[in-house]
C-alpha cells in the first residue's frame, strides 16, 4: 500500500470514529461533567486504537459498524486515561495536543470524575451492544477491561509513580503496561467480536499491538531529543532529568530497537493482514518509508 | 423478623461477602496498587450493597452464591467512590472509617490510580462471571454501570461540586443520586442475574432502593446534628456551614420524612419480601423499632 492510500484510509477511519463518538453524551449534555467529557474526546488525535479495533474485527469477517460501540469504548478509556495522567498528583500537564488540559478548564475535581465517568461510559457502551452475540460482547468487554485495569495500563501507571525504569527492559516493560496494553486489548477485542476464537490468531493480534506500542514509545522519546536539538539547541541527550529509551539506549540503538519491534509487528499480524493495513500503520508509527 | 435474628443474619451475610472480597487481587499483591485496593477494600462497612444484591438475586430465585462476582463488583464500585471522594480536591477528608483515608497512606496518585482500577476491576469481575447465562451477565452488569455513571452516581458528585442543592428537593435529587443510584443498580442486578425480567418487580425493586438511600442520607444528616449536639453542646442547626436536611427541614420534618420513604420501600418491595429482610433492613437504616 502506497503511503498516501494508506493515509487517506486512516483518515476515513478516524473520521468514522469522529461521527460516532460526536453522538455520544449529546442527548444529557446538560452539565459541567457531559461538557468535560466531551471536551476532551473532541481533542482528536489520530484514533489509531478505535481504528484498529475496527479493522481487527473486519479481518475476522465482521462488518466493521457492528464494532463501533467498541471503538468508541477504546477511545472512551484512551481519553480518561490522559485526562488522569494530565491531572497534577500525576503529570501535572496544563495541556495537551494544543488545548489546556481538562482540569485546567474544569477544574481538579470536575477532570478526575469526568475520567471516572469516560471508564464507566466506555462499559456501559460495550454492554448495550447488540450487533453481536452476548458471548462475544462479553469476551470483548474482558479483553478491554483487562488491559485497562490494574494487570494492564493503570499497573503501568501505578509502577511509573514508583520505578525510574532505569534499565531498557525495565522502560520497555512499563511501555508494554502504558501503552500497548490497551493497545492488545483493542486488536485483540476486534477479533473476538467477530466471532474469532482461534488463540493462534489472538495471540498474533496481541504480539503485533505490543510491538508496535513500545515501538511508538521509543519513538516519541527520539522524537523529543531529535526536535528538541532542533529547535532548542541543546545537545542531544542533555535532559539529564528523566530517563527516557534514548537516554539509555542512545539515538542510534533506540532506532534499531524500533526496526526490530517493528519487523515483528508486521511478522506477528501477517496471517491476518489480507489488505496490507496493519503492516502500513507498523510503518507510520515507526516513521518508516512505504 | 426480630431485631436481633436480622442482625444475625445481616452479619452472617457481610462475612460472606467479606471472604469473597479478601480472595481479590491475591495473586498479583506485589505492587502498592494491589496493597492500596485491599486496604480500602479492607477497611469493612456493613456491606450494605452486596448483601442487597445477593438477597434480591435470592428473592429472584438464584442461588446466592452465583451471584457472589456481582456482589464483590458493587462493593468495588463503592470503594472507589469513597477514595475518590476522600481526595483533597473532593471533600478532602483524612480519615474514613476511623482510619487514615487512601490517599493519606498511598498518596494523591496512589489512591486516584487505586480508584480508577477498584471500579475497572468491578468490570472485570462481572464480565468474568459464568455462573449465570451470558444474557444475565449483560443485563446485570449494563444495570450497575448505568447506576454508577454519568446518569447515576458520577453525576451526583458532580453536581455536588457545583450546586447548593438548597431546597429539600434539590437534597434529595442529590442523595438520589450519589447515594441510591448504585443501590437501585445493585438491587435491580441482583433480580436481572437471577434473570428475572418483570419490569414490575424490577421498578419495585429500584423503588425500594431509591427510598431507602435518601431515607438513610437524611437520617445521617439528623444524626450528625443529634449526636454533635449532645457531645459538643452545639445548638441545633448552628451549623450554618453547610446546608443538610435538617438545616433545610427541621429535625422533626426530616424524621417524618424518613418515615414516610421508609414506609414507600416497604411497601413497594412487599412482593419481592417473602422472607421480611427487606423490610427490616429499611427500619434498620432508619433508625425504627422493629
Amino acid at each position: 500500500m502506497q503511503r498516501a492510500e494508506f493515509d487517506a484510509r486512516l483518515d476515513a477511519l478516524a473520521a468514522e470514529v469522529n461521527a460516532a463518538l460526536d453522538k455520544l453524551f449529546r442527548e444529557d449534555c446538560d452539565t459541567a461533567l457531559y461538557e468535560s467529557m466531551r471536551y476532551s474526546l473532541a481533542a482528536g488525535g489520530k484514533r489509531l486504537r478505535p481504528v484498529l479495533l475496527l479493522k481487527f474485527a473486519e479481518a475476522g469477517g465482521l462488518e466493521r459498524g457492528r464494532a463501533m460501540d467498541f471503538a468508541c469504548a477504546i477511545e472512551l478509556i484512551h481519553t480518561y486515561s490522559l485526562i488522569h495522567d494530565d491531572l497534577p498528583c500525576m503529570d501535572d500537564d496544563d495541556l495537551r495536543r494544543g488545548r489546556p488540559s481538562n482540569h485546567i478548564v474544569y477544574g481538579y475535581a470536575g477532570a478526575m470524575l469526568a475520567g471516572d465517568a469516560l471508564l464507566n461510559a466506555a462499559f456501559e457502551l460495550m454492554l448495550g451492544c447488540r450487533s453481536v452475540p452476548p458471548e462475544d460482547v462479553l469476551a470483548a468487554a474482558a479483553s478491554i477491561a483487562e488491559s485497562s485495569g490494574r494487570r494492564g495500563m493503570i499497573l503501568g501507571q501505578s509502577l511509573d509513580l514508583a520505578d525510574a525504569a532505569d534499565d531498557p527492559a525495565a522502560r520497555e516493560r512499563l511501555s508494554s503496561l502504558k501503552t500497548s496494553a490497551i493497545i492488545s486489548g483493542a486488536c485483540r477485542a476486534g477479533l473476538l467480536l467477530a466471532g474469532v476464537r482461534d488463540e493462534k490468531l489472538i495471540s498474533a493480534a496481541g504480539i503485533y499491538a505490543e510491538n508496535i506500542g513500545i515501538a511508538f514509545q521509543i519513538r516519541d522519546d527520539v522524537l523529543d531529543v531529535t526536535s528538541n536539538s532542533e529547535t532548542l539547541g541543546k545537545p542531544v541527550g542533555s535532559d539529564t532529568e528523566k530517563t527516557t529509551f534514548v537516554s539509555l539506549l542512545g539515538i542510534e540503538n533506540a532506532q534499531k530497537r524500533i526496526d526490530e519491534l517493528t519487523d515483528a509487528a508486521i511478522s506477528a499480524v501477517e496471517p491476518l493482514d489480507g489488505e496490507g493495513f496493519f503492516s502500513s500503520l507498523a510503518k507510520m508509527l515507526a516513521g518508516r518509508r512505504f
